[in-house]
């Protein structure tokens, strides 16, 4: 306690933050890439509630059952924190059961009481973005666009991914995965622990992943060998191809439906131009039970481009991708792991209603990590610094002399008309302002433009604009004297041509200007 | 449980719901609406934790405290929902001292354990939409700038407010309230009993009230008598007038103080052009104990357009406002209460930090009260059935006679072609759609353009672009073919003019489009 007087310490629960600033800035950039994408898309959008009755949670996380929020019981109903996205959208679709097919996107806070790890990304607030595509339909059809979704969110300008390099997607299929292990020899009863164990091969070697399957989960040692040999295979086509050359593959009815499915998929992905983006990858298992099909993650070259990073993003350009993998373990400033992942889920609708079952397939987008890679990158580009925090485009200031009254309700005035005519504005809220402070105001919020008030000049009915940061010697350096009435007209006209870049602000600044100044300059 | 396999109720906890289709994007339009307004202040968002640590709540809400949703004790720190966004809000400012000052705004979900009466908009879960100006300034200048920001809120195309009659403002100041409470003979240790008594003045007739005050509790039958006399005043500035004719307000140091702030206040309306809207309304008291100067509330008149509602227009129009008030109390239609409302709070910052103090003044909008009228208006107006579910402009579909093999890799890569393009588009996830399948859900989702694939057409490199819902003889009602190298061209200048409602679809068809149809053709 001592000298404060709170008695408490001040600040947000573990694992959540408050986002403010440009990080605000630079997350509502990436939720509105994302928006503009899923709505290309044909998504529509639900809003779910933060919390859900607890059993409808129960029994869908497995072990993370855990990591579940509660609600403390105030009397009636019991409710818990969302986990994900994913369960509240099948109980949605449960409840629904007119609606049978839908492309829906959800961006929302979801909540987990893990360790925090705030700076690998990993909180227990965090949000994320996900995009699902419900219905009975052909085959691997939506899976497919599902890919696309992901290329193009992660293509977008703006997020500073763009390039060939910039990220890839593993893929897998459950079925695939499930043939193999009954092709090597696991027991029906240990499939899902053994493929667990396999999930962990892109962070630990073999020799560990193997000794958890053999002295931990009792898999005979060839087994695991012959697992050693399926699922360090990674690549295209040709995975395909050399497997069904085996014919043990062939004669496994899981591994031909699921290679069924992955042909048809490259098929689409070649017609959708994706198909460079994607790697068929035998140990990817993911962690969820609810998998029934397709299974895939998106990987990043990191937070940081390093030079190992630019060593990598062209040795992948060149196809090198088995180089590429072993390079990333070895570097520190690689860590965020996956910034996306999904897959297909026939049967998790059907948990809440015996009757209706209806097939999904999905894509979440971490967008922490997706925010803190992009923020990463933008400061390493020093595009970050040139993010304003508001988006203001004139500041209304007064000057005068002695006997200055601060003309406030004349600056008033002029904020009203430009607000009137949807120009974003801002004035000092003060009765006489001192004009270096008014400046400084406008240039710490980086706008473009000043419209400053005389008394001399406001008995005329004339205000001047002044374009901030021009340099000494440009024509319109000192500001442009406008009659009132054609205030808004003029604004609207230096706005439009600094957004398509028609900048006064030049190098040798006479060029361009001079002219242009000549039609503007009317005090 | 019986026939069903889930032992559970499914459905949303008490007091929440899904928001779904045109529910959704009529509040998304709403949300944009609103953003673009406080962005036009400059505004800059911050997003604060969904809960806080529990002593942060703690004695902000007085009797309201036990609406507060608290998590369980799972170990680790207590923590509560939010029940609004103005005390973390403080708390954010707390913790932050380097910010002296901020436009801030939010628009999240908050959390009260209240009785839900979900036809009136009143919600367990509901989302706020904030605005408050934080920072030492002059006196009621950001005052009078947030009572723009309402006007400009209401007065927004797309709400439907427009219009004179849609909304009014009550403003009182709790300086002149205290005052009069003084003047009146309130005790001291009564002033905020007595305060909230008033503040049921529009719920309740007078009578009431006054037995409240004087029965329950325990304030001299005179005293009563005399906060009435002044209670029932309203209007604009001849409540002053008559104020200041009074030499007991006269000499009553609040009363002068929250006299000259409204004078001030109504000084700066002006200037801002808003006058006509405000009303000064001596029995608005407002419940929430932490606000220390101007307070207002947002009301309109009521979630439909009845007859009644249009006389009330009519009466507003005329500055009626006493008779207006009179009948809102008589029409059942009316009822959702303010949907807006706030003040300024000086002093609450300094609750989290004993040095710190940040004024402040803010509003917050009751965005589900907002949409539940929003939302009748546009049914009323017919408008609502105009909103289409997703934004999708172009679906891509195929037919074929004998043999056809659905050309779906064919639609695929045409899909690609405008998505790269940034066109929003979809099509049937089927190898083999049948035509009058696919057409029927382009009609369901008013999706505005058809592309069509055959196969002969398709060998030559072409395909056809077709309106939908053209009129029988329109010269473009079969459609028009187009080379695949022109599609993106074609459809992007078709859209253009659908946007800036060079619609094709007219009255009497073939006057205007005749002329346009013949530069398009080119089959």
């Amino acid at each position: 306690m001592g000298k404060d007087k709170v008695p408490y310490q001040l600040k947000t629960p573990k694992g959540t933050k408050d986002w403010e600033g440009k990080d605000m800035v630079i997350r509502d950039r990436i939720f509105s890439t994302i928006t503009t994408v899923f709505k290309r898309h044909g998504g529509v959008t639900i809003d779910t509630p933060v919390f859900e009755l607890r059993p409808i949670l129960s029994g869908k996380y497995g072990e993370d059952s855990k990591l579940i929020y509660d609600l403390s019981d105030q009397g009636g109903e019991l409710c818990s924190l969302r986990y994900d996205l994913t369960v509240p959208f099948a109980r949605w679709l449960a409840i629904n059961p007119t609606i049978q097919s839908i492309k829906r996107y959800h961006i929302a806070k979801v909540y987990r009481r893990d360790q925090p790890a705030m700076t690998k990304g990993r909180m227990r607030e965090f949000y994320q973005c996900d995009f699902d595509v419900a219905g009975a339909y052909d085959r691997m059809v939506p899976d497919a666009e599902i890919l696309r979704i992901v290329c193009e969110v992660f293509g977008e300008q703006g997020l500073g991914w763009t390039g060939e390099g910039g990220f890839h997607i593993k893929i897998n299929h459950r079925k695939v995965l499930d043939g193999i292990f009954e092709v090597c020899g696991v027991p029906k009863e240990k499939i899902r622990t053994i493929s667990s164990a396999v999930d962990k091969l892109d962070k630990s070697p073999w020799e560990e992943v193997k000794k958890e399957m053999v002295d931990e989960k009792g898999l005979p040692e060839e087994v695991a060998d012959r697992i050693w040999e399926f699922v360090q295979r990674k690549g295209g086509r040709d995975v395909m191809d050399a497997l069904r050359q085996d014919s043990r593959v062939m004669a496994n009815a899981n591994l031909v439906a699921g290679l069924e499915d992955m042909d048809l998929l490259f098929t689409y992905l070649s017609a959708f131009g994706i198909l460079s983006k994607v790697e068929f990858y035998l140990s990817l298992a993911r962690g969820l039970d609810y998998y029934t099909g397709v299974i895939f993650e998106v990987i990043t070259e990191g937070s940081v481009p390093s030079a190992t990073d630019q060593k990598l993003q062209k040795a992948a350009q060149k196809g090198k991708t088995a180089e590429f993998d072993e390079d990333r373990s070895n570097d520190p400033s690689v860590g965020v792991g996956s910034v996306a992942g999904g897959g297909r889920y026939d049967e998790l609708v059907g948990m809440f209603s015996g009757k209706a079952q209806i097939p999904c397939v999905g894509i979440s987008f971490g967008v922490d990590r997706i925010f803190s890679i992009t923020k990463a990158r933008m400061e390493a580009s020093k595009t970050a610094s040139a993010i304003r925090p508001t988006e203001v485009d004139v500041f209304v200031m007064a000057f005068g002399g002695k006997g200055f009254t601060g003309l406030l309700t004349e600056r008033m005035q002029i904020a009203k008309m430009l607000w009137d005519a949807g120009i974003k504005a801002e004035f000092a809220y003060k009765q006489k302002p001192k004009l270096p402070a008014q400046f400084k105001s406008a240039e710490q919020s980086g706008i473009p433009f000043a419209i400053i008030l005389g008394e001399d000049e406001q008995a005329q009915g004339k205000v001047k604009i002044k374009e901030m940061g021009l340099l000494e010697g440009h024509p319109e350096k000192d500001g442009v004297m406008v009659d009132i009435g054609d205030l808004v007209g003029e604004v609207r006209e230096k706005l439009r041509r600094k957004a398509e870049g028609v900048e006064e602000v030049v190098d040798g600044v006479n060029g361009l200007s001079t002219q242009d100044a000549e039609g503007k300059t009317r005090g």
